[in-house]
């Protein structure tokens, strides 16, 4: 199996990514492909002693930054993320693996790879950790304008991932809403209520914005504006309560003594909330596999990324996906 | 002036609300109308002492429950609540305070009073902490569907409540969206960007669900669908990281002495983070005064609920939302 790496993405450049995919190369039984400027990757590839003949650089001039608006990123056309997805398209590697600018991994992608055979929005999901486990949230943000028949695909894609890649049985599809009572909602969800109450998905019903967290479902399927929304206070929420947490704290000789105890402990706190640890979004749908690291991530980050990418096509989830989508639209099921 | 007080709603009932509208009338010049079953009403008001002159009980013989759906609520037409609205109406009472049920009291409030003139949909409004001063979110909840003219209602009634209420000048507003340029959005946004962007508000553009606790906007308008969610996820967030951090630190000893040092300074954070400090949620765009309490309120928070419901009125709040959408509507200005 290849993976292709882009190299340039990410806020910390080339280093992070090498160093990701050194490890990826060390623990599983796959190639890498190294997309990036040249010299700048092999620079850090020899730093951290290179060698590795499973990892391949190719070369990608140009980069887009954390910051390019679409603009911009339109007219690199020779950009890492634009030659990774042709090295997906080109049947060179098998996924392609970005810690890129996620607006840009996700228009170049849907523009180079498409979207999957009966799969009307490939759609950005990500797992976020809540009581008891994780939660896959879909769309993040892919899709701004949905409707009902959208809500019902991003379920069925999202029941696929968590089947084969975390391994559910019949895993409990929440309608993020305003209420838990079916009449609860806007026009979009009270329709794609129905939808989803009629189709054989185990569906569990509206959940509220606080269910992201409670492990309620194991998959809450929201258009993108929504989801993006949703996503995003979380993170303003978190940042915001540890900034305020240490203001507090610091102001305090003995609460500072406190802190200091604990530290450690709240360190593993954050790092648990930060989802770049659990591997990064991926884009379900898309004609060909495309996993998105968060912008911070480190190499452990990179490497589970990877790991993600080889699962994502070991365990055959875009066969998993079209099966589960003709099904379903056929009205035929073969399964 | 005469404050209508809800002694039913709230998650501890009849006491609470006594408690605050005793202390209210001993720190305010105003009248209060006790609301509620008058047995349960008089047997705290007794307690605690009584004889406060200023205070009246009206009988409601109904409660509205915390979990009534609005079909029970449509049914209690004696409830306290929807008496509390009938005060308003008949000009007996200048404004509504009530710590009930949220959609109960939006429900009612609605269908009693109407919206004021000029006004599409009375909004549910707001303030949350964040940095450097309040935010004031709306819509919350009362209009899960909403067309761009709406969101630019909304955004002319928050920035007179923040003159009004909060004395800021010119305040911030920002349009709650997926990214900043003006470019992204969903359909909704676009349209309302450009209508906000044409108007002579202090307009910032687009902000993100980060944004909410930034401090970047004064005033954020959503619809009531993405702002219902955005809040409910903070909910949801604090909670979780609360429970998450208690598990984390209690397994380990030093963890545990450190948190004990701290304690008191976590609490007056959790405080903080609570929005019932601030007074409570409003309807903007009512004909009437409605400030509705979060169910966990304390005594204070049901003080300060009333103090809002004051100042709302003396700074005749009502009167500026009426020419400020006067002005728009008819492009004549008269201010």
């Amino acid at each position: 199996m290849k993976i292709a790496v882009d190299a340039m993405g990410g806020d910390f450049g080339p280093r992070i990514a090498v160093e990701g995919a050194l490890q990826a190369v060390r623990e599983f039984d796959l190639d890498i492909l190294l997309v990036g400027v040249e010299s700048l990757v092999k620079k850090e590839f020899d730093r951290l002693g290179g060698g590795a003949s499973r990892i391949t650089i190719i070369d990608a001039p140009e980069a887009v930054g954390m910051g390019d608006g679409i603009f911009a990123v339109r007219r690199k056309r020779r950009s890492s993320i634009r030659v990774g997805a042709e090295l997906v398209k080109n049947n060179r590697a098998d996924a392609l693996v970005s810690m890129g600018n996620t607006a840009a991994v996700v228009y170049i992608s849907r523009k180079i790879l498409g979207a999957l055979q009966g799969v009307n929005k490939p759609a950005l999901s990500l797992l976020v950790p809540s009581v008891g486990g994780l939660t896959l949230l879909l769309d993040v943000g892919a899709n701004v304008n949905c409707r009902p028949e959208d809500l019902e695909q991003f379920a069925r894609m999202g029941k696929v991932f968590m089947e084969q890649i975390l391994g559910l049985r019949e895993p409990r599809i929440g309608l993020m809403s305003v209420g838990e009572e079916e009449s609860k909602g806007n026009d979009l969800t009270k329709e794609a209520f129905e939808r989803l109450a009629a189709s054989p998905l185990n569906f569990i019903g509206n959940v509220e914005g606080k269910d992201l967290y409670s492990g309620k479902a194991d998959v809450i399927v929201s258009d993108g504006f929504t989801g993006n929304v949703a996503l995003k206070v979380t993170e303003g929420v978190v940042e915001h309560l540890f900034s305020m947490a240490r203001r507090e704290i610091m102001g305090n000789f003995f609460a500072k003594i406190g802190f200091l105890l604990m530290r450690r402990n709240l360190k593993r706190l954050y790092k648990r909330l930060d989802y770049a640890e659990y591997g990064g979004a991926q884009l379900l749908g898309l004609n060909g596999v495309c996993i998105i690291g968060h912008g911070r991530s480190n190499s452990l980050a990179v490497k589970n990324a990877v790991r993600l990418a080889r699962d994502f096509v070991a365990r055959r989830v875009q066969d998993r996906i079209r099966e589960e989508l003709a099904g379903a639209a056929g009205g035929v099921s073969l399964g």
